[in-house]
This record gives structure tokens, sequence and C-alpha cells, in this order.
């Protein structure tokens, strides 16, 4: 059973995300189409990479995963298709799949550009519609890879400079630094520093030896569950997307750190993880 | 074919529903997934409860029926699995089944502890993903709710204190009072009066006999259709879930009458029906 | 494969759109539902009319095509049933279908009337659920229109009166003068000039030779990309529903140009297109 899942900021007061998959049925009509979001920030590459970080593997091998945030649309940014053991990737050249390709496997990498598996017709705006459901659907179909454009070096793709946690010293004890990467619908808010990560930094020391800091507010170490504090309480805790997460219990994190991530370039926010 | 729904607080703007549909598929791959509604107030328990109880009769035999909302993830609370004459229901013990078990013909009701059913590692903040869609699916596949853990009396599960409808008299007259229990996107407000009890207070007193109060304003009885009034004009009507609802024809009957119910605890509203 | 698409305005905070899934699947068991969109301004049926214009062509042959906007829900409008050479459409009688009729091949149109094609109990105020969803159905099984009721003549069903663009003289020079029907997310402006009607009126003229105004602002001729200007910067594009856009590179155009969408009767914004 062909299976493709659809990652994009068309959001969903519009027909973008119906007609693609419209599309998709008009070639591979038994494919089932998902929607992991259409309601990324407009534009927002970066959180497109995260979340298609956060799901891909928890599709079956050879799933297709077509993903647009596409501001580049009409303008001579490449498409690419990549191949990894498990699935296919397809995206816009614009770094939106720079955190998966972090993670190796990739068997062939290369430019679609071969309009005898786009629409007929391909509009200036939408390629979303005209070029990458049709192309996906070919793939589900079992189209190779290969036959879509030139092969082309995964060395030579866009990619987001994304920030990475860094270990250093802050009043003389060893500090590790991150960043909020996003918020989701319940104020929680999801950093940069991966559980492993996290876990060479602790070492053996315990939650309660630990002192946490974002936007200038205090807030204990690792818990086990958002109801470990009481309600309406902080805490931070290693989330469903193997991050660390600041929440608070049946509350938002968003607010009660007062976070603003619209403006992108302004969302990081330093955490330090003070050992005892 | 297996068919299953899903009915949760995880929103559309992050990746919750759809990852939920890959670890489903992968499970079972023919499944058919719909959503209910992604878009509940999180943690609002009470209007998952009133959700899954308008919705769940209209869908084919075996359905599974999956709902979420969880602010107790993690902690020490049972998720319930519960077969009835037609249906299975997945829901974390928190009252959110209270009106679907309202309904009787419940076959079986177990404790879902069986790791055998859940993905490999399970997260501690997204039991909906690790714990809940793989079970749904497994199910949807034909496995036996006996099999996910020990069979619980029914009477020993969460229920939620839901107001009820109650008649009294007031300044002489039988009055029927009862509350609102939720604001749609249209602004129509369902009360917790159904159909069957307003039939049994109107009796064979006549429309044009009752006099209606909301929040200190006066309606008419129950009309016939959205367009039995002039356009702006609030109304009655026994609703699609089979309650009795307050509605402004092409209008916004919360604003109308100034409702709020953002503050759960405050979304009570008396409505007094009085007899001639 | 039976296949249906589903584009109203029942939002999907509430039930609405997934209970009418679950009478599909009940009546036709393998049939694909697509959400075009729920999130149509409630009550918007010009706008409906545009997205079904826009999607109806990008699905397979035979789809069935559920548009509703509904509200005169209860009241004695017709719904409408119509086959086309390709497709058969489903609608309240209230103008929806105004834009796919005017493209013409009408095989038959009928007046679902006949209650064996509707759920036992027919509600009120959802006939999303009740009627339009099993008849819809039933369709998609291959039911022939002509049995859901009398054939009643196109020319007797309710139609809108759509702005059409113009061309006449200010200040000694040909204007097209047309209207603003619909902001997307992306806040980029649709209007109602086709691209035909654009080429055709333009002829041999360059677009630097253009000046086009709205709201008192101007920007310059068709540009071929929203990154062909620069960030934060307007444009005008064919955009993919094949109508002339307003757009911003990155940015809000219903912002920019400040426009007022929601109060339908003040949409109408006009958008002169002058040549050299």
């Amino acid at each position: 059973m062909p299976l493709i899942t659809l990652l994009t900021d068309f959001g969903t007061i519009d027909e973008y995300a119906g007609v693609m998959k419209g599309v998709i049925l008009g070639v591979s009509p038994l494919a089932t189409v998902i929607d992991i979001t259409h309601n990324l920030r407009p534009h927002d590459v970066r959180h497109a990479a995260y979340m298609l970080e956060a799901v891909y593997r928890f599709f079956p091998r050879k799933t297709v995963h077509l993903a647009v945030v596409d501001p580049g649309v009409g303008s001579g940014r490449k498409i690419l298709a990549m191949e990894t053991d498990d699935y296919v990737f397809l995206a816009p050249d614009n770094g939106l799949l720079t955190l998966v390709m972090d993670q190796g496997g990739i068997n062939c990498m290369v430019s679609v550009e071969n309009p005898n598996y786009f629409l007929d017709s391909v509009s200036r705006t939408f390629h979303g519609r005209d070029v990458f459901a049709p192309v996906a659907a070919h793939i589900a179909n079992g189209v190779d890879p290969s036959s879509l454009g030139p092969v082309i070096d995964p060395g030579n793709v866009v990619r987001l400079p994304l920030p990475q946690p860094e270990i250093t010293f802050i009043e003389g004890r060893q500090t590790l630094i991150g960043a909020v990467t996003a918020a989701d619908r319940f104020g929680n808010l999801t950093t940069n520093i991966d559980a492993a990560t996290l876990a060479r930094f602790m070492g053996t020391a315990q939650a309660e030896d630990m002192t946490v800091e974002i936007n200038g507010r205090r807030i204990k170490g690792p818990s086990q569950s958002y109801a470990s504090v009481d309600s309406g309480c902080p805490l931070m805790i290693v989330g469903s997307r193997n991050y660390l997460e600041i929440a608070v219990n049946q509350g938002q994190a968003r607010h009660y750190f007062n976070i603003d991530l619209d403006g992108g370039q302004n969302m990081l926010v330093t955490i330090s993880v003070a050992g005892s």
C-alpha cells in the first residue's frame, strides 16, 4: 500500500492540502495520504526541519515523506528527492532536510527536473500541487528516484545553520546552553538539547542537584511526568521528540516564561544546567 | 476494513495526530483512520466526553474509538479499553467515557497494561503515539481486549460529575434548568437538556407558550430551523447532538448571550423553560 | 475506488466533518474521503463557490464533490445533485455551484428528495451528516443521481451574482477593473481577473508598461515568481487558481494593502491595469 505523508505551511483554511491529495490519487489511486501538519508558520523552514525529524521514523518503511515549505517557489531553487535505507524524502532545496540528512543512510539524492512526472501545466505559485504531489505519487508507485533528474552530491545541497547545544563554564560551574526551537499547542517549549546530550552532561548528577534557568526564571531538574509537579507549576522533561522540553503542568510554558517565538531570529533562549 | 477514530486535544499545528497515524498504519496497514477532532480545548475531558457521545454511534460496527485528553499522561492513571456490543473504546481513566458508559451494553472493561502491544520505547509525555495508537491498531486487527491487561469492574473507573438538567418551581411556575456545555464553531450553544427530557417537560405545551431565559436575556420556545427566525435573531432548537441548542440565525449565540466558556467551571448557565 | 471530497464551513474544532465520514463509510466502506477545507468563513457561499471551482478538476474522474455551506438548513431550500461529464456535485441550492455550472458539461440536475438515501432520522440542523453524507456515499457506490429525486432545469437553480472584471476608460486610458475575492493563509489576495482575461487585456503590452493600483497603493505589472521581488515587497502574479493574485514576497498582502475581507459586502476592491 503506497503511503505518503504531507508536511507543509499551506494551512487548512485554503484548498491547498486537499487539492494535493486529489493529484496524488489521480496518479496513485490506492495511496494513503497522511497529514503531519499544514499549520507550520508560513515560510518557517527551520520548524519544518525539526518536525520532519520528529516524525519520519514512526512511519512504515517505504513511506514517501513530502515536505513543502517553499518561499522560493517559482525561482531557481531545486527540488530534492532523497532516498535513504527506509524512506524517500521530497522537499525544496532550502535546508528542510538538514536534520534528516544528519541521520545518514542516504542512498541517492537527485534534483527533480523531469517534467514527465509533473502535471501537464505547472503554475508559478503552487509546485506543491503541480510538482511535489505527482512526483511523490509516482515514487510511491515505484518510480525510481533516479528517473526524476540528475543525481547530485548531498554535500552540495542547502543546509540550515541550526543552533547546537554547548557546554561552557559560567561562574565556575559547567553549564549546558541550549535554545528553544519551538512551542507546541500546549505551550510546551522544545529545546535543541537532545536526550543523549543531556544524559552525557548530567552524568551521575541527580535532578535535585541541577538548576535550570530560562528567560530569567529558575526551574528544577528533569521530571518524570507533567503531573509530577502541581498544576500551574513549571518543569523540564525529556519530551516525545527526544529533546528536553520545558512545560507547565496543565498550563502554558510559553506564557509562563514569556517566550516570543514569532520573530524567528528572536526565538533563541538559553537554558543553563549546572552540575552540583 | 479496520476503522479507527481519533478524538484528542493534540491540535493540528503539531505533528501529534499525524504521527499517531503512522504508528497505526505500521501495525494495521489497511486501517482507515478518521479524525473526529484534535482541537478540543487542552485538558478539557468534559468536552471530550460530550463529543464522543455525539459521534460514536454514527460509525460502522466494530469501529475502534480512540479518545485521548490526558493531563495525567505519565502518572499512575490507568488506560481503559472498553468493549460494547458494537464498538471498542480506548481512553484514559479520567472520566472521558462517562457518557458512553451511561448508554450501557458494556461487555468487557480492561486496564491496558500489556507492553507487548506498545511501541518498544514509551515516552513520558506522549502515550497517544506510544501506547494508544499501537493498541488501537492491534484491537482493529482483531486482538481481543482481554489480552491487553486485567479485567476491571466498570464501577471502579473514574466518572465525571456532569451537571444534569433539573425541574424546579420558580415564581410558581415549573421550570427546567439546564446548563450550556459547549459552544461550536458557529457560536451555537449546546446544553445538557436532551430532546427526551425537553419533550417530557413540555408535554402538550406549545412553543408559543414557553419563555426561555439565558444569561438574563429571553428567547422564544423551540424553532424548527435556524432560518425560521430573522437573520441575527436568537432561537432554541433541538440540535444534531440531540440536545437543546441556543443559536442565532447566521450569527453567534456565544457572543449574543455573552457566554464565556473558557473558564471551565464558569461555563454553567441556567436556562428556564416555563409552562403556560 | 469511490472518492468523495468535502468542502464545508463546519470547522475542525467540532465533530461535524469527522462524523460525516463515519456516515459515509457506513454506506460505502471502501470510499476515500478527502477534505478540501472545513474552514470557510461560516455561511460564506461565495467563497465556497470559488474554492470548488479551484479544486474539482484536479481530482480523478467520477469523484463525488460534496460541498455544504448551508445557512438555510432545515428550511425549504433544495439540495442539488449535478452530474457532469466527469464528476458529480452535491450542494445546497444557494448558488454554491454557480462557477462550476459556468464550465458547462451538465448531464443531469436533480433535487435530492428521496429519503431512502438519507439516514433514518434527519436532524433539523445538520443535513451534512444526515442527508449529504449518505447521499454522496450512495452516489459513490454507483446510485444514479436520477434515483435521488425529480430532475430539474439547471436554469431554475439559485445563482450567485458574482462580480465580473470590467474594461473601462479612466483618464483616457483603458483600464481593467476587478475585485478581490478572497485572501489565503499567506495573506495573498485572489482577484476575479482570470488569466485569459488578463492576457487579452494586456495584448502585447509588457509588464513594465503597466500600472496597477489596489486600495490606493501602486504595484508593478505581473511577476513570474514571489521571489522575483525583494522580501516584503508587493507583486502581482497569475496564481494557482488561474486568477490574478496580489501578494507580498514572504509577507502578507492582506495587511500590506489593508484589505478587510470579513465584511463580505465590503470585500470589493478595484484594481486598475492601464495599458501603455
